[in-house]
């Protein structure tokens, strides 16, 4: 079986504290699951089955978050964009990670293996 | 329709880096929506529809993270408990996290109300 795996992008330009990240990847590896659920329920039972493999890398800008997405939507792989409502620590409707997966782990790298682990 | 939201308690006593912390939150915010999801799938949808609230707080010990999942359980909420698997920076099978929910959060609040936002 192919391994299977969840990346998380966060965005580092925002300096965000422990708390306020932490919620954001949460939002972002749930929100990412259940879409997957929805269009791929196998990816799911194979990634729960080998432990839910999940890494949280950082990006440095808002464009290059939303390039990710675009070449993971190309790719076909579910993926979900987080925007934070902005009520604490950042401007309204603030783009702060994005979640693909999980999926297969040799089409998720092609995507992220650029990025830093967090 | 009551509130619903996830709380999250993460134990501060272990000093995880920003990187490990964040993955030990998303484990336990994905594992405790897929726990809901199977006993209680109406409150997983109620929780999406009002936008997923999730609250991040943190607690001292393992012992105060099993008593608090003890808790949960005894109140009939979905809740699961993550181990990290310690390959980096932690012991083999650490207890790292609780997910609680997401639930009617006038429950989940009488077991996560004494602990401090993260």
């Amino acid at each position: 079986m192919d391994e299977y795996k969840q990346v998380i992008i966060v965005r580092k330009d925002l300096e965000m504290s422990k708390g306020k990240l932490a919620v954001q990847v949460a939002h972002a590896a749930v929100d990412a699951t259940l879409k997957t659920l929805e269009v791929k329920p196998e990816w799911v039972r194979n990634w729960v089955e080998q432990g839910q493999k999940k890494v949280v890398v950082s990006c440095s800008s808002e464009s290059e978050l939303l390039k990710a997405y675009d070449e993971a939507v190309k790719l076909g792989l579910p993926a979900s964009l987080i925007y934070d409502a902005g009520r604490t620590e950042l401007p309204p409707n603030t783009l702060t990670a994005l979640g693909i997966g999980p999926a297969p782990s040799s089409l998720v790298d092609t995507i992220t293996r650029k990025y830093k682990l967090l």
